[in-house]
Order: C-alpha cells, then sequence, then structure tokens
C-alpha cells in the first residue's frame, strides 16, 4: 500500500519540473526493468506487483527500495494506459563533461527532434546499428521524459544522449570529421561510400535541418524517392525516425 | 455554430463503430485537406475557421457542405490536442474487389501491424518510395482510424490499402511472385540485390511475422546490427515503422 505523498511523489515525475527536482526518472515495465541491473544506472526504487516480486527479488540490488503494489495502486503511478507488472525509480546521471565526438565512430546531432516518440526511436535504433552517442541541441526532446524512456525500449541504457549548444560544438569538432545530413539536393545515399564514422544531423519534424547547422554539414545526401517537384504524385516528407533509421542503417553497414 | 448534434455525429467518428455505421472518418489539418481535392475522395463536409475559408472557398468542390466554425467548436470535433484551421469528413471508398498483387511492381503486405502511428507512417513511407499498394491481415490496424489517418500526412490519399486473409492471398499470387521478409537469420539486406517488384511482408510490433505467413516467405532479409546472441549489448528490436523503411528504401533501389 502506497501512501498518499508517494503516489503524488511518482505522479510528479511526469513532469520536467519535478524530475529536475528531485534528479529521478520512471521507467516501466518488465523488459526495461530486466536491463537496469545490467546498467551504470542507479535506481531508487521499485514498484511492483506481487507476481513480478517473487520472480525476481533476487535480482534486486541492495540499497534499493522495495514496494509491493496492488493492480488498483500500479494503476495510479503508471504513466501508460495499460500498466505493465514493474514501474523503477531511476537517478538521473550526472551530465558530465561537454560532449565530444570520438574519432574513428559514427555519432548522431540531433537539431531540435521534438516529438518524444521520435527521440526514444531513434535512441532505440542507434542501439540496434551500434552508434554510442547523440548530441542532441537543447531544443530537442528531453530523454528522460517517461514518453522518450518507454520508446527507447531499454536502449537509453546503452546510448549516451547528451544536450549542447551546436554550434560551439561543431566548431571544436577536430578538422576532417565528415558531417552528413539529409538534404533534397544532396547525393544519393546509396551512391555514398558508407565510411561508419563521422557525425549525422538529424533536423527537426517540420522544419529540416536548420541553416546555422546546415553550414557544418560538408557531405549532404539525399534518400531517393518523393515528391517531383511541385507535383502530388508522392509523400513530401518522411518522418524523422524513418529517414534517420534509413541514413543509420546505410552509414554503419561494414 | 453547430448544434449540438452535429458535435455529436463529428465527434462519433472517432469510434470505428460508427464510422462503419456512417460511412465516412475525419481528416484534420490544412496539408491533408489541399491534398483531398487532388484525389478520388469523396468529401461529404468541410469545418473550418473563417481564415480558413476566406483563402480556401473556391478550391472546395460542389456537394460539400460548409461549415464555419469558432475555434471553440473546432476545438470540441477535433480529435487533436491542438486542433488545425480545418477538418473533412471523408466518404469512405467502396471496398472493391478482392487485393491482387500487380505484376512488376513492389507491395507491402502487412502481418497485424497494430499500432495506428506504426501503419500511418508505414504509409507515408510506402508513398516516399513509389509503392502504391498495401495488403493488411484483418486484424491490422485500421487505415481510417483518425491516428492513422494523422499519421500517413495524407499519404492515404495515394495509396491503395486493402484488408483481406493472408494466407488465400499467398496462395493466390503468381507463382514466381517474390516474397521478402525480415528475420533474424535472413540473408543481409544490403547483400540482396533489389529487384523493385514482389511482395514484402512486414510483421506484428512484438512478436513479428506470423508462424503461417512465414510459410510463404521466399526470402529472407536481415538488416544488419542488433543483439548478438543472448547479450544485452544491443536494441533487441528495430521499431516496426523504422524497419519498414529501411527495407522500402533498399528494396525500391533503381
Amino acid at each position: 500500500m502506497l501512501s498518499h505523498s508517494q503516489i503524488k511523489y511518482i505522479q510528479s515525475l511526469q513532469q520536467k519540473k519535478f524530475r529536475r527536482q528531485y534528479g529521478v526518472f520512471v521507467a516501466e515495465g518488465e523488459k526495461i526493468v530486466s536491463e537496469l541491473w545490467a546498467s551504470n544506472f542507479g535506481v531508487e526504487g521499485i514498484y511492483a506487483l506481487s507476481g513480478w516480486l517473487e520472480a525476481h527479488r533476487h535480482e534486486i540490488r541492495p540499497g534499493v527500495d522495495i514496494y509491493e503494489l496492488s493492480e488498483k495502486d500500479l494503476g495510479r503511478i503508471s504513466g501508460l494506459k495499460t500498466p505493465n507488472k514493474v514501474m523503477a525509480v531511476v537517478k538521473t546521471p550526472e551530465p558530465g563533461n561537454e560532449p565530444e565526438h570520438m574519432a574513428g565512430s559514427l555519432s548522431l546531432v540531433l537539431d531540435k527532434v521534438q516529438d518524444p516518440g521520435n527521440l526514444g526511436t531513434i535512441i532505440r535504433t542507434a542501439d540496434w546499428f551500434g552508434i554510442r552517442q547523440i548530441i542532441c541541441s537543447p531544443d530537442t526532446a528531453e530523454v528522460f521524459s517517461p514518453k522518450v524512456v518507454q520508446a527507447t525500449m531499454g536502449s537509453f541504457l546503452r546510448v549516451k544522449v547528451s544536450y549542447t549548444e551546436l554550434e560551439p560544438f561543431f566548431e571544436k569538432t577536430k578538422a576532417g570529421t565528415p558531417v552528413y545530413g539529409a538534404f533534397l539536393e544532396g547525393e544519393n545515399l546509396f551512391e555514398v561510400n558508407p565510411s561508419g564514422q563521422g557525425l549525422m544531423v538529424i533536423g527537426n519534424e517540420s522544419k529540416g535541418i536548420s541553416y546555422k547547422v546546415a553550414t557544418f554539414v560538408g557531405k549532404k545526401l539525399r534518400i531517393p524517392g518523393g515528391r517531383q517537384s511541385n507535383s502530388l504524385n508522392s509523400a513530401e516528407s518522411l518522418n524523422a525516425s524513418v529517414a534517420a533509421g534509413i541514413l543509420m542503417a546505410w552509414m554503419t553497414k561494414k
């Protein structure tokens, strides 16, 4: 049984303001929680049904608060339409130093990706393709919002997501680092030799890559297809996470 | 000003039962409505703010009912969190004959894709890559549900989406038609020569391609990346619409 103030506490974590204030966020579901223990993330509390606890209590690290809940109480604190069996309150990692591109690897740069579902899906896709670092503009969606966390399907545990002003980031990036981005007038993606390293910029859902960031993109790519001139014979654009997925698939191909 | 019964009518179209009963569905937003007139879809009514009507009244075909609304009334009938300026009630097309694969082209086959956002995004991506036909199992999400229509960004107007039992569909498909599908043990996608024709099967979000449908897949493909054996070093799966996008991008490449 949870107290009224405990319920209020967990519910408040749906809002950014309180996630900041308490330094924690929520992650729901058996899959994500089972992958938490293999990560560097600290866990403050586990809120679970008795059935889940019976099977998994031995996996929970010492020092983690454990709450056994009824389905009704879990429904109260869950942000999901269909609550799962378990929910974790996870400690937000310290932001650490300013992000730097790791030479020899491919990293993503997100320029105002605003939809939480898109950000979560991009993190999940990056994880699939072995991309370990994502650098986000400050106006990109927040990685620890519940919708993003859930859409990553646990991949937020393995991909480092940092927020920084993009212009200074590009300015201090080592000369010669290839910077890729999708533009309608770019070169056909499948005719570009995938280097597997550098920076790949993903733009905003409706506006694409901003003018200022575009000046740093040395290699403009185009995903084949799309609308020819002004005719209405095709889609005008791709969904941001689908476009990012196609770019990542090709650029990480050995 | 809308009457109470008109408001109830539009609101009821958020539900499948009433969309079926009245033979119509809703489409919202300037972009989708502007593309409606270039399509074969019949429009029953347009519900718009006065500003939109002033600029667009001349585009509306004869016989379409026009309602000028206040922002408050539009907010009442809209299914969106942030209502746009215009909403259309569109006539559901007749289902027509049983779908048949058109030889020489690439079509998609959706095997229980359940998430409306995924279905909408897959239709939009198909439209981008020039795929004109999608055949869905009866338990795939409904194309004219509001979430699907909005996620297509207007592409439902250009891609024919049919529902049928998949086993009889495959059985009557011409021998020699290549049938593709993604499997963990398949051939590396980027090592397969894209034929640009045949059937590409997309499976369910959590279960993938069903056992029965898998027996019809002659060409198993694998998107490189992903988790190696049982280690937790990578995402376990890709989002269904991202995977579909990567498959379509490669298979329609000239």
